[in-house]
């Protein structure tokens, strides 16, 4: 039974525990011991405690009402402070920098029962320029970015749920390179305290994991929403908007193959239709990247203003593009996303859901770069929910994704809506 | 002349600088002699150690290109950090916690010349529970709060520019208080990384100053606006709106007739009228208060459940009202919110700029609380900027404020207007 205990998400590993089918200890020992396997190959994490991790096990094993989380390992990217754990947010700058207590997510999991099984590796400041990680699949290709540790440690069984961040594409690209399910939250749905801020106007927390129905059970711990999702009927399948976006060139023919099946797929079961976007909306990914940069250039400000010799040759440009846009012109890309946001709010009054790209394909071979974000920066700035399903692999036997979007705010609709798309599609 | 230099401004100490009236090390000395006369009294810092600030100030006497604030003496609410001196956050849990480098803010200033004087005293987490600072104009009154020290030091002229913080009233309602010019900004104006928060739909960095040009100039630091307000002629003065508010019973005599006073005053000068905020406006208060007290919960989660004992009962309070508000209650809080900000916004149609009290009346007496914060919750919570400007004193022989409000993210239009307010006024 250990074996496949990896294997499961976190609804049902806390279930295992309450039905007395395992231990704290003997969850926390099987993900131990494949995290003893194969960190040396995959380099997911950034600290870790065998001894910590155990010993809070057996403190939960006498803690029956410890909370919904009991027992549930869980980790936490390098950029979210974890008492205890340095967190050094993927820089030489803060090599050994021990925070002064939990971030909100840390300390709300903890006091849920969870087992904070340490940090995983981010890339510095959870931009582009990349950590040790490698994809578990195949360790010469990127497991993408930024939130490379959690992806690769839920990936390969040496968690069940680790927590990310996304500013551009830091969840859902690697989500979709390693094969997990990948969510972006609404922007504004969890408290960020104690998390390292690249561009507070996108920045979200996201989660890592193995079936959606654990994401309904995080955000019930963060912020109070209902822990379980109503499932849809057969019949009563969501509207789907299948959008190529105006970056579809990008894609590669396995992903566009893959996302016109499941339109195809889905046409037969639900009403489906391509939807093109507004005009403009292919400006949008430059709209993104010009407020990231300006809100990056004042968020960091101190580590460029003070130690522009310890930062990436990448972070610095992002630092000298952010100063050079003038207020004015960030005030024009604010007014241009909150134009299309409205405009993408009418198109959901028609559609339930929208299918697009997780990526432009597989995790690219070589570890020098995360890979594209082309087909997450339109709704990172949007600021709406998106939900990653792994979809099948490559030709390079690698894994692929298909993205669905919702509506602001509503990100239980969303994933109610994921969950019945997985299961039409047989994703399971 | 040093004598009268700590009543000046920041843009003319600046100019005194740069003309060569005086030195940076002149202009450090003459803040320092007065922080050493009467810090005792006021207890307005939290850390200061003047050979660091004279050393500073020498440093700067040496870069004739420091920047625009090249020798300025800025102090910084003890919420926010800066690099070398602890930020305990008015908190027995973070005593002695230093911080790992400069907040956004602090850091932007460093880069433009201001010498960063210290630390000044906060209620705990920028909440109710009070700091040491007394009232400059009379150590038996509250200085108010959150941003005590910082509005105490500017007003006894020990520092010509201070920041604060606000998520309900912690810089309006001290600034009235205390009888200088206090600035909140439009919510999202300036980055908060490395400033403890509250509630983050709310929190906004804030200025204590004593000339209204001083806001764009220290504004052009943080977010590249303008450095310059274009003042108005005499004949164009903006179009005021009078508003009561649905508090107005809870102003006191004194400060009902300062605003009407003011209302007619100004009814002479420009197109002046009385407008009754929309139905439901009454209700914003304790729409603020819902939203504080549900992000609060979540951003300080750590330290109430890790430090509960350390909390003052006013906090827990906070913490234990704010676990009780339901995801689906806060969400209703949020619409309604969103719903009054569409409305205020169409009252900016006809009207530039809107007048009401900035706090009840005069500083009240005592120190174990920091004054009501009915007159500020709905601004916060509406994300507008708002500035109040000393508008003469009350029967106690206290200050007392009017505060001027303008349209979301049109910060330098709103101090335009409060400039033109202020001269037709007579309030310099």
């Amino acid at each position: 039974m250990t074996g496949e205990l990896n294997q499961l998400g976190l609804n049902r590993i806390v279930r295992h525990i309450r039905d007395g089918r395992a231990s704290c200890a003997e969850v926390a020992e099987v993900f131990v011991s494949r995290i003893r396997a194969r960190e040396s190959t995959v380099g997911a994490f950034e600290s870790f405690d065998e001894e910590e991790v155990l010993e809070s096990a057996r403190r939960l094993d006498g803690m029956p009402d410890a909370g919904p989380l009991r027992g549930a390992p869980i980790g936490v990217k390098d950029v979210i402070d974890m008492r205890g754990h340095t967190a050094a947010w993927g820089s030489p700058i803060y090599r050994g920098r021990m925070p002064h207590g939990d971030a909100s997510c840390v300390a709300l999991c903890r006091a849920a029962g969870g087992n904070l099984f340490g940090k995983t590796v981010t890339t510095e400041f959870a931009y582009f320029s990349p950590g040790r990680t490698v994809n578990p699949h195949n360790p010469e290709h990127t497991p993408g970015g930024s939130s490379m540790g959690s992806a690769a440690a839920v990936a390969d069984g040496m968690l069940p749920f680790a927590f990310g961040t996304q500013t551009a594409a830091s969840v859902t690209r690697p989500a979709a390179y390693c094969g997990v399910i990948g969510y972006k939250a609404s922007w504004g749905s969890f408290d960020l305290q104690g998390i390292c801020g690249l561009a507070p106007s996108l920045d979200t927390l996201g989660f890592f994991c193995r079936e959606i129905e654990d994401i309904p059970l995080m955000r019930s711990v963060l912020c109070g929403d209902r822990a379980d999702l109503e499932p849809r009927g057969d019949g009563d399948g969501p509207r789907v908007a299948f959008v190529k976006t105006p970056h579809w060139e990008q894609a590669d023919d396995a992903t566009r193959n893959l996302l016109t099946k499941a339109a195809d797929s889905l046409a037969d079961l639900t009403p489906t239709e391509e939807v093109e976007l507004p005009p403009g909306f292919g400006d949008l990914a430059d709209c993104h990247n010009g407020i990231m940069a300006f809100e990056a250039a004042r968020a960091r400000a101190y580590e460029y203003l003070a130690h522009a010799d310890l930062l990436s040759p990448q972070f610095r440009e992002l630092m000298e593009t952010g100063r050079a846009v003038t207020h004015h012109a960030y005030r024009g890309l604010k007014g241009q996303a909150a134009e299309a946001m409205n405009q993408l709010a009418t198109l959901f009054d028609r559609h339930d859901v929208l299918l697009a790209p997780s990526a432009t394909g597989e995790a690219p071979l070589g570890l020098g770069s995360t890979g594209n974000p082309i087909f997450s920066r339109m709704w990172t700035l949007l600021k709406v929910p998106s939900v990653t399903l792994p979809a099948g692999r490559g030709p390079a036997g690698l894994p692929l994704g298909i993205q669905l979007i919702g509506r602001l705010d509503e990100d239980n609709a969303l994933l109610r809506d994921a969950q019945w798309i997985q299961a039409a599609l047989n994703l399971n």
